[in-house]
């Protein structure tokens, strides 16, 4: 048993650079103080409704099922595998970073067969050998991609795949974690079916939450299921009986009532904002970033036509200690900036430009420090 | 596509006397809006070892493995049952309330037999017919029963059944989402071996997040099942990776950042007051409740030695509509209440003394609405 006396945690004040969490507008952290209320509650219920709302404009779509899995952005992934897929299914699986493996993990876990498309880490997603594999594989019912690889800051092409996937009679699932409020990302007209996301990314929300939409043939499958979905709290035919229940919901699971709170502050800023004009500022500070970063002679490690502008990987340069580096910047400059991940840790460092991040002010001040430490 | 202008939502302060979410102390709520800081910051890594300790204490237990699930509770329920039970395994469940019934869907998914032992809504588990069972049952593995029942608000004796599990070679998964810091709850002394919690009961935090703790006879089983834990997201093989890590921790999932400083909060506000005068507090309150009840001549579902003081089911006297009822304490004194779950709804009203709410202005306050209305 602890002994002593225990304080409160207080935080610094960071700047949050790295692939997520990023800075967290001000107006969000005070929507998350507000007052408690019932998950019931007929006011939290019609907060609920507004935040659906905001949510199918974020995504670009009017699918009825759009919302918010009470859990971070991995249980989103898992929502969407283990409602659509069955054991024995077979489901093409883009691995082009860390997000198309784990994807791989949860077909293998729903006990389906995933079938294995490779790219290079740092490159989009080749659709010639997405083509080859629905050709080789005429059983397959699903493709799964990552639309942005956080893991390496590549953007491939949703809508071509998604086009591949329908050719084939395949749905697709497709991660759009980092991509959405961030880059163009429509689900009805590139007819995306059952997508899902992160709350701590280009929404620049607090992490925790996942919001996912499933479009009418998404739908179709996860009812005509023959077995039932091996996960209780992610079942989507009991969720909606939550989600969507007219006047009476059902209780399914107590719904974390601040953090959607912070959802719909977010959701709103965005809203005030422009879904085009958030698109616009990622790409107008991701330009920024880039002249100051090749001016210093450092390089983006993914080619610029398949960049994410708000996940920029930065080839480290030779002779400078990664981890030694990243702790510098936090110390002495509150910077945060993150490490590679899986086969590019100690060689990339990624930089986020995500929602509130993606400002004149932080990447100023993220190159200046950068510079300075490197001229140290 | 939503037109117009989306307006920040402002909840109301209501009480909070309902199954919970309880009244959140101010001092976790504005903990929430503290500066976001990433989930591998140094800072976060030390505030996330201080708070295990906190949940430690709060379970009464030395178990190395106790942490807080990044979802509510009905995903550490799932967390529990899907890393302990393989398909085939044969588990004998404890139905006296809805979260009976939950923990009996959630063995099924797992490919579990589920051998169920039925007691009257609003009584206790009965020890001898749990005996039977496992007498008649001697190839099943685990006993599952839920200390607290929320949907009745019925105690059972977790000593005596966990004693009865492992006489007959069981391991035990024990519901503490309602009992957790508001009565005597020992997970060494009792030997409970995987216990999961909430945190908008007795706590008081927000909802959203479900402590669990795991003694070493439930990790041996987790470490030496034969088939991988169908989920990836709860997979604690993985999740240790994370929580546990020394010195480096491997990446599983973004971790909810600010209803973690919440938790903590919760918790350092409870190891000052003390477990055992929160215990205290909780009981107290809920004589006081009581008193007042039964000088209206209201009556108590649950027999008075089985009875939780956190939450009290009351009669709904004849001739009062449940529903209408309800929404006018919402409407007229912002108190909210819980109404009865599944075969006691429209039957039972369910007031909740929990964590923060279980105060005397509070205590009072409801009382007074509820004879103010009942007399109108």
């Amino acid at each position: 048993m602890p002994a002593g006396h225990f304080t409160s945690f207080h935080p610094p004040q960071r700047t949050l650079m790295g692939p997520g969490p990023s800075d967290v507008n001000p107006r969000i952290l005070e929507a998350l103080s507000r007052p408690t209320i019932g998950h019931l509650d007929p006011l939290f219920i019609g907060m609920m409704d507004e935040l659906k709302s905001l949510l199918r404009y974020a995504f670009q779509t009017e699918n009825e099922v759009t919302l918010p899995i009470s859990a971070p952005g991995s249980a989103g992934m898992e929502c969407c595998f283990a409602n659509l897929v069955e054991p024995g299914d077979k489901v093409i699986v883009c691995i082009n970073g860390v997000f198309g493996g784990r994807m791989k993990e949860n077909v293998i876990r729903c006990g389906g067969q995933a079938i294995i498309v490779e790219d290079p880490w740092g490159r989009a997603v080749d659709p010639s050998k997405v083509e080859a594999a629905l050709k080789a594989n005429p059983d397959a019912s699903i493709l799964a991609f990552v639309h942005a690889e956080t893991s390496t800051g590549a953007l491939s092409d949703a809508q071509t795949l998604a086009k591949l996937a329908h050719d084939y009679d395949c749905l697709c699932i497709v991660d759009t974690v980092t991509s959405l409020a961030g880059v163009p990302l429509k689900v009805d007209e590139w007819q995306l079916d059952a997508v899902y996301s992160g709350t701590q990314k280009c929404l620049s929300c607090i992490p925790g939450l996942s919001p996912v939409t499933f479009n009418d043939r998404a739908l179709a499958k996860v009812k005509t299921r023959k077995t039932m979905v091996q996960s209780w709290f992610l079942d989507l035919n009991l969720m909606l009986g939550y989600w969507e229940g007219e006047g009476k919901r059902a209780y399914h699971h107590t719904a974390p009532i601040n953090p959607l709170y912070g959802l719909h502050e977010a959701l709103c800023i965005l809203h005030d904002e422009g879904l085009e004009n958030s698109w616009e500022r990622h790409r107008t500070q991701h330009n920024i970033l880039k002249a100051g970063l090749e001016k210093m002679g450092l390089e983006l490690s993914v080619p610029e036509a398949e960049r994410l502008p708000q996940l920029n990987a930065i080839i480290i340069p030779e002779g400078i200690n990664d981890a030694a580096f990243r702790s510098q910047l936090l110390k002495d400059y509150n910077l945060e900036i993150g490490a590679g991940l899986g086969a590019s840790a100690g060689k990339l460092w990624r930089i986020g430009l995500m929602g509130y991040s993606a400002n004149k002010g932080n990447v100023l001040y993220c190159l200046s420090a950068i510079e300075a430490l490197l001229n140290k």
